[in-house]
């Protein structure tokens, strides 16, 4: 520890330094404390992957190490950057002895504190991780994939180890909701947390909605734009935020889901004239990710969903993500914010490295656990869940369809909210739009099955959950 | 340490019992870092002040402590409450031995780890915080007030002690923006924070916009459902968003600003002929308080504000709370909850005392620091800033008067963005509405001071600044 930083920690902390002949109020725990002030931790971390996420990660953390001192008293440094493709260029320059094409020399680095996992996908990331924290490394990681798929294993190696796993950067971006869950809400019990939670389906909806763009080119559109893989589907399946809402899951209500658990529907089958008549009717559509306890059970689906307008998230557009959380003592909040991108994934990547470091020390690792402790004791089954619903028959424009669609609905306790035939256009197949009070989805299946079968409906309903 | 807790602990973590027969995966660290996780940690806590939101606190502490026990391995429990009045009726019941009447049973207990502060006010609570850290005891408050005016004595002899300050309430109510500015944001330069951080004053433009109430009929509403005090000047005189922005500010630019370097504007003088003029402009009014950096400078102001409806912020109703951060990575980030109220509350100070715990040790205390940075050299005065103003005349109604107010605006820079003369009606006195293009506030002010003694000007003129 140099004289210099020392003084100069002390004058960030506001406290005289240790040579200095003023000491701060006389106290109890006298100078041992005091000292301790002054220590200026260094922090070596390895960052596996180095793509969009990681390049920025190193750009964060090299570019800004002295405010980085400045804001946290810790000094902390790449000593190790892997990928597989070495010569590619990268937005952020490193000294080429930083680089290596090979994981073992993170892996196994001893001065290595903290491993950076951001290669993304389970194989080999499961390895890496696990591998991490048997070497005694903490372990960051923005991989929800990982994380939905292996969590409990990675988490509860972890917590035997008394080491940390930060994943702030798994949902959200740069969206402090992980730690809002996980810290800031610790005295609540959680009844819902529900949101945006894809930026790219996002995206899609939104142009769908506002430039009245059919999917296809909606998707093109976030391609372009880089807000859309070239493989897109993990996002528009829902897959992507099925693994996301497992993660909150876990925070939330002390559970490991697997993903198949969650049912999950994606928006490739929303129409832009879903889109418009959800609006006349004062609706939004956005693809949600829904967790929802009722006593000891809990919901938890991804689907699109009509939103009333009214609603704060309908007012979410583009790549932003929106998440609410509903705990009986702080009621409901909402955190909004860019949900992609490599500069806030990385603010949250490297705030978990902080966090992590402060808790650090020689003699004491202080963890902070993810703990499993069921405040639920099973997922229902979505047949079992209640939805209020939006429908769309295609109907053959002649009387008495309404009567017999309608009956069929009353046979399964299904009521109707609302009915709205469109108006006749040349075609002789009209769009008949039925808003539902709630109804069990089981209920809604078997109806819509033999609705399906009538004579009269010429393609396949169209059926959108709704919420608010 | 008894060994069914620790083996129910080490069931939460996920890991096998100390005495098990199968231990995790082989590692260097060994056998001491595994038994580290089994150990229930007991945290003791004193809080001194039993209004509402030292009853809600004790309530969540004692009605959830096993809850906490299972989400964060800590043993948390309440060994005394201190209050002036001990026979008045409490929504909680507590063991007549945890109840005193003196503050130095509190501070001089030597089993207490952290005192919660819950007094408001600066005398005493000021001392009482002080001597508590040196005693060696952490601290957790909720008092803005006092931190806006000594936080940084407080925050420096914490420093100097190796000793935590929570204060995840002082703001906000149960939003973890304290967690999100301090933690989250770590990485980030911060750029901006705005917001609504005063539930009162939210309460009654709300009300004056919805149901066209009158400013003392809203406030009068406001004290009827318990969301003003008896006295309200703190609230609608702007200076608890004061205090507020103050601390934010500590936050996000590393600076301690006293209440009286802040431009504070409260809403006594918002009318509602004002409210319903801005809607039909498109805005709302709200009570903003914003920090806003330009390079090395910050603008710091609290004051009533027109944001456009399309902006988030309008549709912030009744007594939630709503603050954008902006920073550098992460981009625009908006927390949204209920600002204040005794559970919310509760939920943010018991969230403080668990970080507090969680990095408590025999032989290591990991105090959070504050750091006094200076990301910004000094505050802008407010006659410096530059923004854009929504201006109200009272006109006699004749011709040229118009051509006399612009002239002067012309003279001091100030160009006009819109101009609208109300509808005569009897009176001949006419409201003239004038939006500007952004103008410096000290010209506006010299102006304004002009156009006032124009004789064609039968009323102080109303300027309200406006945002986005």
């Amino acid at each position: 520890m140099a004289g210099r930083s020392a003084d100069w920690l002390a004058h960030l902390l506001g406290v005289q330094g240790v040579g200095g002949s003023n000491p701060p109020a006389p106290t109890s725990l006298g100078q041992k404390s005091i000292k301790k002030a002054y220590y200026m931790r260094k922090i070596k971390v390895g960052i596996i992957g180095f793509g969009t996420i990681g390049a920025a990660v190193a750009k964060a953390l090299m570019s800004r190490r002295q405010f980085l001192k400045e804001k946290s008293g810790l000094d902390i440094s790449v000593v190790k950057i892997c990928d597989k493709e070495l010569r590619k260029k990268r937005p952020v320059k490193v000294p080429r002895k930083v680089l290596t094409g090979s994981i073992s020399r993170v892996l196994y680095d001893p001065e290595i504190d903290i491993v950076v996992e951001l290669m993304g996908g389970l194989i080999p990331a499961k390895d890496v991780v696990l591998e991490a924290l048997r070497q005694g490394k903490h372990v960051v990681t923005a991989n929800k994939a990982l994380l939905s798929d292996s969590g409990s294993d990675i988490f509860k190696l972890a917590n035997a180890l008394d080491l940390c796993v930060g994943f702030e950067a798994s949902v959200g971006g740069g969206i402090p909701i992980i730690r809002a869950l996980k810290e800031g809400f610790v005295a609540d019990r959680i009844d819902l947390v529900y949101g945006i939670i894809n930026g790219t389906s996002n995206f899609i909806l939104s142009k769908m909605a506002e430039e009245k763009l059919a999917f296809k080119d909606a998707l093109a559109l976030a391609q372009a734009n880089g807000y859309a893989e070239r493989d897109p589907r993990l996002d528009i399946s829902g897959g992507d935020s099925c693994h996301k809402l497992s993660i909150l899951a876990l925070l939330g209500f002390g559970i490991a889901v697997k993903p198949d658990e969650i049912y999950t529907e994606g928006i490739t089958g929303i129409e832009p004239s879903d889109i418009q008549f959800a609006r006349e009717y004062g609706y939004a559509i956005k693809l949600l990710a829904i967790a929802k306890r009722s006593g000891r059970s809990v919901e938890l689906r991804v689907h699109p969903t009509l939103i009333p307008h009214k609603h704060l998230l309908s007012d979410v557009s583009g790549v932003y993500n929106a998440i609410f959380v509903k705990g009986d003592l702080v009621g409901e909040n909402l955190f909004y914010g860019r949900g992609a991108g490599g500069e806030p994934t990385s603010s949250a990547v490297v705030s978990d490295i902080v966090s992590i470091a402060k808790n650090m020390s020689d003699d004491y690792k202080s963890a902070d656990y993810v703990t499993f402790r069921k405040d639920v004791d099973r997922v229902k089954k979505i047949e079992d869940v209640s939805m209020k619903y939006y429908l769309r028959f295609s109907a053959v424009d002649k009387p008495g369809v309404l009567a017999k669609i309608s009956g069929i609905l009353a046979k399964y306790s299904i009521s109707i909210a609302s009915v709205n035939q469109v108006q006749r256009k040349a075609s002789s197949i009209v769009p008949v739009i039925i808003m539902t009070h709630e109804a069990r989805e089981r209920d809604m299946r078997a109806a819509l099955k033999e609705i399906d079968r009538l004579s009269v409906i010429k393609k396949k309903t169209v059926r959108i959950r709704v919420e608010g």
